[in-house]
């Protein structure tokens, strides 16, 4: 097993993790991935402990890496909105994956598992 | 769509994400999983740009996490070597579709996609 080279795949998740590092990004994109689009305040609310300062920051970086789009919406007052784009929603499958194992991980820690 | 609320699953993906944050955590799992034992010099190979230091906190939490255990080896000189746990290996399929992820994604930004 050991011959095997496994460069690639480890450089593969490293890049994964390079656009999806930090305690937010993956807990931001699920919630707009949840419920297909979501504003601001839906997101902060979805995320106990996180700031404003903290949300606003994490969504520029993950509109950068394209896997999120802004939009302002003609409200009174105005709203901005965030939607998975086509290439964010690539992340669903990973996003359904953490989920089942972030509930597990819970009973396994609370010794319900 | 709206009207379900998803604040369980959103807080479990936060849960994976507690366990499993920072730049190198997943990298490391990966490094271990892919070799089924690695001792800490291969992975300080594997992940290029980690400190030593850095490798070794990680670990501890990893460890204090119970996802990996830490064998000492009675070699000359002593090695110490790192496989995932049970738990540890449950991990394995977020792996893979990470690494799918990253491969697809350095190709998306290298414009081969």
């Amino acid at each position: 097993m050991e011959s095997i080279c496994h460069k690639a795949e480890i450089m593969a998740i490293h890049d994964a993790m390079d656009v999806l590092n930090g305690k937010w990004k993956i807990s931001i994109i699920s919630s707009i991935c949840y419920y297909n689009k979501r504003r601001f305040s839906d997101i902060l609310n979805d995320l106990k402990g996180i700031s404003n300062k903290m949300l606003s920051k994490e969504l520029k970086e993950l509109e950068m890496n394209k896997l999120i789009t802004r939009t302002v919406m003609n409200t009174q007052p105005v709203t901005v909105e965030y939607n998975l784009t086509q290439y964010g929603k690539s992340l669903q499958v990973i996003i359904d994956d953490l989920a089942r194992w972030g509930a597990e991980h819970r009973k396994v820690i609370t010794g319900k598992g």
